[in-house]
């Protein structure tokens, strides 16, 4: 990274607003995640660990739906693997880090580690495929990464973080454009119906795409401050990789041929846009599909006799939930009051709570409070585990609800730069509009306003990989910075 | 590793016998792993992947029934930090990978790719643990560790490989030793109930325990060639990495006090001891409990038409299996003839296979021939789920049982060095017999049999920690080698 650019991320970091602050001070009070003392490594604390399980969970029972199985390929990278293709090394090589030594002694060639792994995995699939009958190869890998940041921000930007990376092989150019579609699709079902969390999925501009790739196709969600995140990425990797390692296969027709390749990732990135999506003033509200903690029980008692009565209904309740597939737990903390043990849960993002007094125990009730709309409601001890699984669907549902309304209010449609310059300046969110198809025109914007193209929407599009507008682009209109006629209507956004 | 170190390996890899070999060419060929470009790492494919991730999600609700959640710490460690423990730096330290550059640049102090995490869990640790109300700590992480190995072998020993590792840390000494024999029972159970492997619980002597533990305990496994595996250890840390790191806690007294940690690992090295225990002939024999397929069902045709009847029962037949809860695929490979197949899923290991020729169809039965016995019998297509799942559990319960008979025949107790070198010698396998309870003994029989002490098992102990053999050791004999007074009732053998 030049002197300049780095100097300009600092400049974002000191320029940090409420948003960013509230953020921060909710991973960490949270105790999603906490600082390490190796620059850029972040440490994911069992709350933050226990969230990305059922992230990975969710997402993992879907990627392997699609057909692909898990494997696992080597942490290091010979570093002259990474540059066997010229636009992979220039995207990654400023980002490595590299192992000169091991064993105690100095190696021949470094090592890379894996900042993703198309290198090391490419190169194997060379061994393994041999004729049309080894194709298609469907292989997903859950791995830690390494890509060197001069500033981080914990989950949204870490020099290692935590992902899956996607590899697949295919004989025809068609087939991998279209596992590149399906997968953006497998990732756009995860965000919406796991995380509650509206996306746009789209294709990346040729300056955003991976380096290496044909095409990059992008799942943007809007973050709380109206900023975008990148939530995910399905590439079309075409034959480019396959020519640098080597990949050919024999076809039907008995000739040699190069494959086609795709990869795609998600990381713990995406916890960070969870946090910055359905969080409130009190703190986390974790979508119930993931979260740790569905349940909350909360005894609540003055002396030690209703102290025991209020527990033994409370591990009665959490049994029968806990049976139903319920994730519930009593709290059997004693040193801290039921105020600050709701603020505390609260904070947490834990979508109900649920609060067993005395006078429940007596009347067989228990108290439940929503974490999303704060509504409370009295049911009887005995209709619990219905209730509580109906109100977890609720609040999922309602979650994406309210996350699919902040997104179509904070998407403006604007046709003039002095409408996009004001949007950008005072209420960010996305901007629709329409682009001339220039890397000159994407970089003025840029450089004006901060604001990148965040996808051509696939709605957009008539197919995924067309040359023009289609879809539901509407009549083109004249770019909005150039006025040059239109060549694609585009999602702009400032973006983390 | 010292040179003299180094020609040992090599010529310990050169004197290869036929059971190494087939271990290698089983590995290969049922497609569980492959060399990598990378030396000292290997890759993972899919078939052993999905081996690994049944393992891992059995022994994944062990660790969280036993009270510990997972969480997440850095790849890179600083250097310094491995050094604050005197043994811990010095028994990783000629191991370890540095990474030396980043981002371009030089680091000014390197970063060790961690071999073990204690140095920065401990770090972090400290951080977290202010008073007694922090304490417990129970903690597990999933991830990839480098110890870089001058010669390897797949799964048994590659400079990466991935395991658990487990971290807690105590108010007292007792509480730490209790969790590691905890722990330590945990793995015990995992191999013996889940991967149907009997092992020897019990404790390291001195010279083989963990750099900077206190009491290293071990399971011990016998492999078919009567050799013993190491195959998952519990740390009694004692105060030496609180020490070292500074974790101090208030006390109830509100007195400052180090506090005691514990650490415990499993690796994917266990994944080569399942195949070496279970494997014969044929191939792999894998458990039930963590086969990737349970059953293959075998559609038997001749024609076109029988293969749309005897498909549509297999789909119909694995739809039912997999209702039930069953791992069951149909293969749908058109290109192999049966024969074939049936060696190809005995190569794999698959426990059940159900063959569905034309015949059967029309009587409404199916075929199934165990992988363990080989015994076939004729199920009625309406029965099958029930019987398949009873077969199941009676070939994880059989496979258990064989291997524990191995392991009894294969266990010899001795009196006397000539014996001792005999069984060495001639039939390998575990040796029972006293030992002096000096390191120079120990070293002498290593120099002249190549056996080293596995461990003293915990059924020749009072307790974990006892100073003296009792329990079921019963009296004292003298020392095999040295002749003099026989302090514990150990186990030797050659290992891997």
């Amino acid at each position: 990274m030049s002197d300049e650019q780095n100097i300009k991320r600092n400049e974002e970091i000191a320029d940090q607003d409420d948003f960013s602050k509230w953020y921060t001070d909710v991973v960490l009070r949270a105790k999603l995640a906490d600082y390490s003392p190796v620059r850029g490594s972040m440490v994911i604390r069992p709350y933050g660990y226990g969230l990305w399980e059922n992230m990975q969970s969710h997402l993992d029972g879907r990627i392997k739906e699609s057909g692909c199985e898990n494997a696992y390929f080597p942490l290091f990278i010979p570093q002259s693997f990474l540059m066997k293709e010229a636009e992979h090394v220039e995207g990654f090589a400023p980002q490595v880090a590299l192992v000169t030594q091991a064993g105690g002694e100095k190696l021949e060639e470094p090592l890379v580690v894996r900042p993703t792994s198309e290198a090391i995995i490419c190169h194997m699939y060379a061994q393994w495929v041999q004729s049309w009958r080894d194709l298609p190869i469907l292989i997903n890998q859950w791995a830690n990464v390494v890509r060197w940041e001069k500033v981080t921000r914990l989950f949204l930007r870490t020099s290692e973080f935590l992902w899956q990376e996607g590899h697949t092989c295919h004989a025809t150019p068609q087939e991998a454009e279209e596992r590149t579609i399906q997968m953006l699709k497998v990732y756009t079902d995860f965000a919406q119906d796991d995380l509650a969390i509206p996306v746009v999925p789209g294709r990346k501009s040729p300056s955003e795409k991976f380096p290496g790739a044909v095409n990059t196709y992008t799942i943007e969600a809007m973050m709380g401050d109206g900023k975008a995140l990148q939530s995910g990425t399905s590439h079309d990797l075409g034959d480019h990789f396959a020519r640098a390692f080597d990949i050919q296969f024999l076809n039907k027709q008995n000739e040699r041929e190069y494959a086609y390749s795709t990869s795609w990732g998600l990381s713990t990135r995406m916890l960070g846009g969870l946090i910055m999506v359905h969080g409130d003033d009190n703190g986390l509200r974790l979508p119930p599909k993931v979260a740790p903690i569905q349940v909350i029980i909360i005894p609540i008692w003055k002396n030690e006799a209703e102290m025991d009565s209020t527990m033994a209904a409370a591990d009665s309740v959490a049994a029968s939930l806990k049976a139903a597939g319920v994730r519930a737990r009593v709290d059997r903390d004693t040193e801290h009051r039921s105020g600050w043990k709701y603020s505390e849960y609260e904070l947490k993002g834990v979508p109900l709570r649920m609060e067993i007094g005395p006078r429940d125990v007596a009347s067989g009730n228990v108290v439940l409070v929503r974490r999303d709309t704060r509504a409370k409601q009295i049911v009887a001890a005995g209709e619990v585990a219905v209730t509580v699984k109906g109100l977890l669907d609720d609040i999922q549902q309602a979650m994406y609800q309210a996350a699919q309304e902040k997104l179509a209010a904070g998407t403006r449609t604007v046709s003039d730069f002095a409408q996009f310059s004001e949007v950008i300046a005072n209420q960010r969110g996305f901007i629709d509009c329409w682009w001339d198809g220039t890397a000159e025109t994407e970089e003025a914007i840029k450089t004006a306003t901060k604001a990148t193209i965040r996808c051509i929407p696939l709605k957009y599009l008539d197919h995924p990989a067309a040359e023009q507008a289609g879809g539901e682009a509407g009549e083109p209109q004249p770019d909005i910075y150039s006025g040059q006629p239109g060549k694609y209507r585009v999602i702009y956004a400032r973006s983390y």
